[in-house]
């Protein structure tokens, strides 16, 4: 109440109903060591209700971890503090994963509860046996991607998942009665979990109910009963105590009705000791793992699957990526990422993959990648369901767990399902591969509805989130390295449904990834042959085009560039000479994607943007084409006209 | 199957399966007049699985729709044909909303169940009596979205909401037990509704659950048993007949097995006269229900209410607006928005709003919006729980229904929750609008996780959505008028936390929607003193800051207009001559947004594009101004380097 007080902003309502749940979370069951907080044994804690903060910061700090100190706390919320107004990944050890946007913490608390069993499935109890806890509040239980979460949870049987729901019945709006009449417990037995309530307040009541959740072998939902803002007499039990400070008054008001004597950020001696003390088991469990780890044959083998695979996806592509020069593809691109995948899959076992039921559509299973199920923990692709930003979220949780590198796939168009996780993808830094195929009208009939148009723009919007839209088999494959090279970004690529044409090839000959062409984001892919009036530069399925149109533009004796663009993000990322060489200022800049032209203008500048800037619609994909205006002969005279 | 077979595209496997029950609903349950597909109280049929367009297009055709015709359905997902690859509600009558995302037709159907009750609450059972329907297969009830409307339509008891599930345990993946293990009756019990089942492929099983489900005063959820691909022999039952066509083999013996002789396209007799005769009831009925409205005195007032409010709003908003010429205010947009929506609220009764939890903070709510609940559905403010995407497509489905016109709250950073709903909005022309706070940076302290960074941006790159971003208490009332002048293009209210100082009054005193100066999208709101060499165009919380730095630029001799720029898509839509006349092609253009700078380069060229290219910060929004260096002292040294 302290730290929000001095923010002037904050949420002390669940910092203070759940202290008691928390107290006995990390006095008798949490596994942690503070002075190891990134232990790969150790238990996950997410608090999903992330808007309740000051109680991870608090239990952090007095638990003994080397951050938060107190003046971090006593600046929360201000600039430089690690105790952000919603914790953040980055910023704290034993912060697991950022959280705030509601639901999304118990998605990602999913993810980290596959992946403890996918590794547990390979390495056995002695490396990894983990549990993953999870505090969630009202909101979080009533998102949709809470729902999708509970779903998957409960079908891959995940009993090492605990949740503690603050059973508050608060909203900021008012009672939970306002907005809701769900019966929680039984709709979280309806999906396979085990359910229990407790006291929120009782000591012992809270970890009898802990216990049973710890046991059972389902995924468990333990009912706190809480009052929210406990402690503030006045205040208690009401929403007014949610979202804001408490006032000086009822600070006094709690300080006397609780019987705290102590200053504001001062924790008395033996409440700070008690405290320190929680992390005792973990530490002895943390040396008695280190002492197995030492003993096991494994040892090697887990830790080169921890470290991930950025060193080893260009070496797994390079004889496929080579064959292809002799053997020339013409293939979908989506086609062209599941063969990709071959190599990968079969080199990398940290590749888990998955679809939200598109898993023929999209091309994300290969022959190294049998489902992953609770009868099969070892399988390598997850079969989602209908739950694109469940997918997502717990593609990040299994991100941030470690030991495995996430891939799911879904059509480009249901981004817009899980777009905030793709965003936290990009903001927590987590190595997640966005498969995204049907990216444009290409996909055709099945109509406006599926046909992206937008997204592939809206996507290079979010920061930290490499788009890849690449042009022919070879591209694909150099995106896919480079997706899998990028450890603090993740990426997406945007995948066609129908055939592109190889476009690449010649000096392809000994690939290896200092040739990666894609790495910097645009090249020329033809270089002009009659003197340079023109560059021509598109992305994935358009590239095609642009070769056309260069073509044509060549018949006439125009020099024509034609630029691959495969990712922004990239280009951007390039010196300005390479930049200026690519795209010179003294020519007509020409660029082509089947989505909006908003946004190239940072490229062609008063040159010609060819997209579509409207709806789509339901028909063949090239009568779509030649409908929006894609192709040479309708582009061409544009060009032309612009020069004369 | 002949359809799908002619597209060579399609999903052959759900209409086959739930022609039976369809057969059962048209023939004895859906009250409709297929002379007077608008009746205003035809029961609404919703195809949830849009993918089985084909099931509606049959439907319509057969109950003597006067489209599709035989033609259009051979035309089936052909460039030109209504019959697209999923249905659109602007192409077909009968067809009362778009689906195909999964999971939003439902979502839709609860919007339109509320606003049914809504308007009952008003008019009575004599003039709004009706009931929706809705197919949903197993995608859609795995969605997230699904879940949110079902807790939303349990809370709010729409007993007239019925949910026919195609029950038939196949996914494109395979098993649905592949992806789900949820007992979906108990779960649609826990949230408060009743359930029930049926064979769905035994006509009198089928009339008994649907009449069950009629007569409950929940909502229901009706699992029919069917076989998907039904009448197919070698396929039926597997995941093979969900999404492509059957093959000629297989549909000649779905013919034999079916004993079916007639040709490709063509009817029998007989079964064509028994399907006509399905609309004779509904016929009757809307004779009787024009005699009531023609007799009733509430005539003339259910005659407005369906008009909408385009013919009101500004108007409404006059003396509003001219008062605050006399009486500046400083407040924040969101505020603002509160503010217009005191007199829109008052005098325009088809304003339905709400919020996803958090109305004291997004400002929906005025007094003359008492609660909508199930006790008072004459309520008018929706606590839609903290469900921001099913909030999004309820409204679309209130939108679609008519008689009410929807806005709802959330912050601008959720709209990632509710995107493709809000896409949805765009595609269908459904008038909603979306009241989009907190809406930078400028909120301050609860950080990244909660500050738009793409979002403004992202929401502009939509087709047929105009995003609002108004820089002050007028702007803000001109863009309210504005969206609730647009009937057929949804809208987005992107509104600031933090308080901002009127820049408009002079010129406002008898301020009529002529004088709409916002309707331009972009306009002159500072001219330059001195010869002008530079425009700063700004958006919302920024133009104040676009007038420090023309104001600094002045002292300095330099001549600087500045431009509020509040609607991209309505400056767009402005003249070659105007564009011109705001942004002259011979000075430095300087864009400054709290939000991507990508984009801008569109009005800007080579000037100067001042923004946020990275995530935000928790700490309080005046240091984050300052640390993202959006302060005119910042940005004048900027655009003085350029000069020189």
């Amino acid at each position: 109440m302290d730290a929000v007080q001095a923010a002037n902003s904050g949420h002390p309502g669940m910092p203070m109903g759940m202290a008691d749940v928390a107290t006995v979370l990390w006095s008798q069951f949490l596994k942690f060591d503070p002075a190891a907080p990134k232990w790969p044994d150790r238990d996950r804690f997410v608090l999903s209700a992330g808007h309740g903060s000051m109680l991870i910061y608090a239990a952090l700090h007095l638990s003994g971890y080397a951050a938060p100190t107190m003046d971090d706390i006593r600046n929360f919320r201000q600039m430089g503090s690690p105790c952000a107004g919603h914790p953040e990944n980055d910023m704290l050890e034993g912060v697991e994963c950022t959280t705030g946007p509601l639901g999304q913490g118990l998605a990602m608390a999913v993810g980290m509860a596959m992946a403890e069993r996918h590794l547990n499935a390979t390495f056995g109890d002695d490396l990894v046996d983990h549990k993953t806890w999870v505090i969630a509040g009202d909101g979080c239980l009533m998102e949709g991607v809470n729902h999708e979460a509970v779903g998957l949870a409960g079908t891959l049987k995940l009993g090492r998942l605990n949740v503690l729901w603050d059973d508050n019945k608060i909203t900021i709006d008012g009672d939970t009665a306002l907005s809701t009449s769900e019966d929680i417990l039984a709709r979280y037995d309806a999906s396979g979990w085990h359910t229990a309530s407790c006291d929120g307040h009782d000591f012992a009541d809270i970890a009898r109910a802990l216990a049973e959740a710890a046991a059972d072998p389902r995924p468990s939902l333990v009912a706190c009963r809480t009052v929210i803002g406990k402690g503030a007499p006045n205040k208690q039990g009401g929403h007014s105590v949610h979202g804001a400070p408490l006032g000086a008054d009822e600070i006094a008001a709690a300080r006397a009705f609780l019987g705290w004597t102590s200053a504001p950020f001062e924790v008395p001696a033996e409440t700070l000791t008690n405290w320190r003390s929680t992390g005792e088991a973990g530490k002895a469990a943390h040396a008695a793992w280190t002492a197995r780890l030492e003993a096991s044959s494994a040892r090697a083998d887990f830790g080169s699957r921890l470290a991930g695979v950025a060193e080893l996806a260009s070496p797994a592509l390079e004889s496929y990526i080579r064959g292809l020069v002799a053997a020339p593809q013409k293939v979908a691109s989506r086609k062209a990422s599941e063969m990709a995948l071959g190599p990968l899959t079969e080199q990398l076992p940290q590749l888990v993959g998955g679809s939200a039921d598109l898993t023929g559509s999209v091309f994300t299973r290969t022959k190294f990648t049998p489902q992953f199920s609770a009868d099969a923990y070892d399988g390598r692709h997850v079969a989602y369901g209908i739950r694109e930003f469940g997918m997502a979220a717990a593609m990040n949780g299994m991100a941030l767990h470690g030991g495995v590198v996430p891939y799911g796939g879904t059509f480009l168009v249901f981004s817009d399902y899980c777009r905030n996780a793709m965003r936290m993808s990009a903001l927590q830094h987590a190595q997640v591969v966005y498969v995204m195929t049907h990216d444009s009208i290409g996909l055709g009939e099945d109509g406006p509805t599926h046909q992206p148009v937008e997204h592939v723009m809206s996507l290079r919007l979010i920061p930290n989130l490499n788009v890849y839209r690449p042009a022919d088999v070879i591209e694909t494959a150099e995106c896919w390295a480079l997706a899998l090279e990028t450890t603090h970004t993740p990426s997406v690529l945007s995948l066609s449904r129908q055939n592109l044409p190889q476009l690449r090839g010649a000096g392809d000959e000994s690939w290896t990834r200092e040739t990666n062409r894609s790495a910097k984001g645009a090249y020329r892919l033809v270089a002009a042959s009659a003197p340079r009036k023109v560059v021509v530069m598109a992305s994935g399925s358009e590239v095609m085009l642009a070769v056309d149109v260069a073509k044509a533009l060549e018949a006439q004796g125009i020099g024509a560039d034609v630029v691959s663009v495969p990712c922004w993000e990239l280009f951007d990322a390039q010196d300005a000479a390479y930049r200026a060489d690519i795209l010179p200022s003294d020519v007509l800049k020409v660029s082509i994607e089947a989505g909006v032209t908003t946004g190239w203008q940072k490229y062609v500048g008063d040159g010609i943007t060819v997209g579509i800037d409207s709806f789509g619609a339901s028909a063949p994909a090239n009568v779509l084409y030649d409908h929006f205006g894609l192709t040479a002969d309708k582009i061409l005279p544009r060009v032309l006209a612009r020069l004369s």
